[in-house]
């Protein structure tokens, strides 16, 4: 499978619950964290193009749990995008326990740009 | 539309990011504690739960992000389960901003309980 | 003890930690909200203050953490505020359990006001 | 001044609040997830000690806000303990931006350990 960037992480405790695994909703920390780092190797600052009143938001995710993380695990998440029509663009992002491998969340984030609050082209963050 | 259960909360400023709105994995907090508020109302407490080794946990989650809740606002989660399967339990999770019924979030949470690691009938939990 | 302002919450799953209580950073998401919610009833919103570039800030932070909060503990967070100086602003901030009053921390949460990035008196907040 | 052991990270974008800095209650988490780390250095699993029944806990905090991070900031966490007294540990935890190497927080956390609820000499721990 083709990953078009990739992210190392390791699980902090306070992200893990009574269970003692990593939250359901942290995953989404880590997805999030992983696009942004992505979109700085294409030149773009979130924080940056928010001041612009240029915002990625997210428009739908799908999240399918396979294992849970664990205190101390060392997991990467890896990304890969497809656009989708005029207007979305398709997060497939997928984590992995780096000690064996394992899958452990597979993601799927639509995204769609806004400028001044109106969807608009993505290309000029993708290409 | 039927649900089963509804519990309003108000959005708290640490929840909020640059862009001023809940960020998306935020209500993942917020379908998690009404889930498990939910639960209380049929005599099960997540945390005794767990220390009994039976666990309920997220299988898949689909989100659909339609418009964004902002700092102060007040929001009302409701929810209705329906068993899938022999297994599989899914929660229909809706959030709703109070002020105007406008509809924030639609989501689907498909669970499955274990016992000791070994997913199990959830009748038990829920009839 | 006289209180000027105090906010009822309950702990969330989700804030607890490996060890089942809730955790220590998250209590000072706890004071966060019930300051913020203090300086509505004086007429103030924080989100509203930041885009005007006046921006409350927290100068140092004492908490005594005296018993934990676990899964489902209800709590009123209470708080008085004192002036310190020309710009500084204490708040004393207590958490009790509901169910038998029980002292869960005491803070003292300092904070100075910016405008422009500068410290200016904080009288128009709070008098 | 002498630390002796100091982790390096940096801000992700879900940290940062609508000030668009890195929240006051997530510094916590960062001086948290050094003290674990620290400990794993030492021999210690914060997790496989919980299990056991022995759980370092935070009694007391003070912090010094000295500057924010902002997104996209990497950060150093520097760490030196000191016992006082029978059974506290003092833990000194400094955060610099990596950049200019500017103090950010001046931290002190002092912590007990308790063993099956009752404190117990930290020494085990830490010699």
């Amino acid at each position: 499978m083709y990953y078009a960037f990739e992210l190392s992480m390791k699980v902090r405790d306070y992200e893990c619950d009574i269970q003692g695994i990593v939250n359901n909703a942290v995953y989404q920390n880590y997805l999030e964290h992983t696009r942004h780092e992505y979109l700085k190797t294409l030149g773009h600052n979130f924080a940056a193009l928010a001041k612009q009143g240029v915002t990625p938001v997210v428009y739908r995710v799908e999240i399918d749990y396979k294992f849970p993380l664990s205190s101390g695990d060392n997991f990467v998440c890896k990304l890969r995008t497809e656009r989708e029509g005029n207007l979305k663009v398709n997060f497939y992002q997928d984590i992995f326990r780096e000690s064996d491998n394992k899958l452990i969340i597979k993601a799927l984030v639509v995204a769609v740009v806004l400028q001044k609050g109106r969807p608009v082209k993505p290309d000029f963050l993708f290409d």
